[in-house]
């Protein structure tokens, strides 16, 4: 993360467009990559290697991927729900593959009826392909810990079966492990007990990202709690859009416009240029007639005066574009 | 505060309700105050003493502040915009009295048309007063500093000047200062900042309650921040109703419900029962047909299982109503 204090991981062209019935063309998808990419975002989740026919929102993520290798320094990442997936992915060329393991067993076979035994041994699959890959091709390998902070359908989980996961898909080969607010119901509290829990199992190293929703508000919050235990990736959607289509009322990732302006007017830098991200929106919204966009940032605009990050490479000349 | 962490100080039916055009029925006001206070709020600000030309909305205020001092327990709060409003606010017989001096001077001339001098001076002859009232009658004074974040019109306020006029204030003879985000310019960063620098000036124990606004999303952050400085006072807004009309795009006060809800979650005990609390909504959107309510935590329903810390009273039967 040269240069930048906080990763924000864009995961709208996956997890926003999966959550909607608009399907977005492939030219749609290309400009709104290539311009988040250029207002500075680093990493964007870009697609979801599952079967067509599950979501068709998500049919041409190979031929996505394909054309965001070729963004320099941007990472592509991609969302696997199996071996399979993972094949297809790295195939594409995607630098980071993330695997959803949901810690509600419940969840995880309503979701993609598997059982954590079987979670566990794809994620040993994975990884063994991960690592006969070539050193300059191997990607990055997450799994993610869905339902993390409580269920829909079982309710609250406890740390202790969150962390133990966390422990064996480390032990099955995950690079790192993440931990995702499926449900919308983290506070900053939990946020902050549950990192310390999952840590002291896999180590600091392997947790450093979280993918929180808005669901109840509070997001920002959630990411702030975990700024303060020294997260670096925060998942954030472009315009809110999107969430878990499989677990009820858990809508609304946070909004990436609404975070990077609390990042970057905290001083912490993001390398996002808030002014060119808040025009992505365009793009999205011209893209998707009559789907909902959220964020209270883009409606009310930068404070007056507000200083930006990467305005001293602006006034300096040095920006790119 | 005996037996809560929290203090949430509803707002609504001042800040909200000069804020939209819909004038409130004084039924439905003394409704919505009585519902609150059972949901267990323990302190509402439902007036202002301005003239009724300038906010029609409020121009039954003494007969609020009359109505909402005969449930035990409430402490009722007002607005006042100078002296005139505080002698009537004491007449009406309000337990709090705020009265708002903006720390950006043009908004100051802008929104009451006076200087900070003269606000100094109102300050003088309103705690002059206070001081003159028999001690049992004796309402708490308090000086909120709008635009302590930030100024639509200023921009950046130098954090010095807000300790400054924090120290000229209390010299003046206010109880304690507030620290209000009037334009929802804040940050958690800056709301941290902020306290430290305020308190090094007047004290710790004269600076216990923030007034944040979500414009851009970030108030229930913000508010965390506080918490983490022991805030213990937080202002918020029933379905996120108002703002500051004076300051342009400066709209939405933190959602009572998503806030309540956070500190709940977190084990902070408010006092609020949750789910009384969700229901207060319908009374104060029946009251306001055409009116937006805003909130998460209404829209998503509380998660499964969720425990609420007014849970054990009611098991126990010793809950009333």
């Amino acid at each position: 993360m040269t240069g930048i204090d906080v990763l924000v991981s864009e995961v709208g062209p996956r997890d926003g467009l999966q959550s909607i019935d608009s399907i977005m063309s492939l030219d749609a998808k290309k400009a709104w990559i290539a311009a988040e990419a250029a207002a500075g975002v680093r990493e964007i989740e870009v697609g979801s290697f599952v079967p067509a026919h599950i979501l068709p929102q998500l049919a041409d993520t190979a031929e996505v991927v394909a054309y965001a290798r070729t963004i320099p320094g941007l990472t592509v990442a991609v969302l696997v729900p199996n071996l399979k997936g993972a094949e297809a992915a790295i195939a594409a060329g995607a630098h980071k593959i993330t695997l959803p393991v949901s810690v509600s067993e419940t969840h995880s076979l309503k979701n993609v009826r598997r059982t954590h035994a079987q979670m566990l041994e794809a994620t040993r699959a994975i990884a063994e392909l991960v690592r006969a890959q070539p050193a300059d091709q191997r990607p990055h390998f997450e799994a993610g810990l869905s339902t993390a902070f409580g269920c829909t359908i079982e309710g609250a989980i406890p740390e202790a079966q969150v962390a133990r996961l966390g422990e064996q898909l480390m032990a099955a080969g995950a690079d790192e492990v993440g931990l995702s607010d499926t449900s919308g119901y983290a506070d900053p509290a939990a946020v902050k007990r549950l990192i310390s829990t999952v840590r002291s199992a896999v180590g600091d190293a392997a947790l450093t990202g979280l993918h929180l929703h808005n669901t109840r508000g509070l997001g920002l919050a959630n990411a702030l709690a975990g700024l303060d235990l020294g997260i670096t990736t925060l998942d954030a959607s472009l315009g809110g859009l999107g969430g878990c289509p499989f677990a009820p009322g858990a809508s609304g990732n946070i909004v990436t416009e609404d975070l990077v302006f609390m990042l970057e007017a905290m001083g912490l830098k993001t390398g996002v240029d808030l002014d060119k991200l808040l025009a992505v929106r365009r793009i999205v919204q011209a893209a998707l007639p009559g789907e909902d966009m959220y964020g209270f940032t883009p409606d009310a605009g930068l404070p007056l005066g507000f200083r930006r990050s990467t305005q001293t490479d602006r006034t300096a000349g040095s920006e790119a574009g």
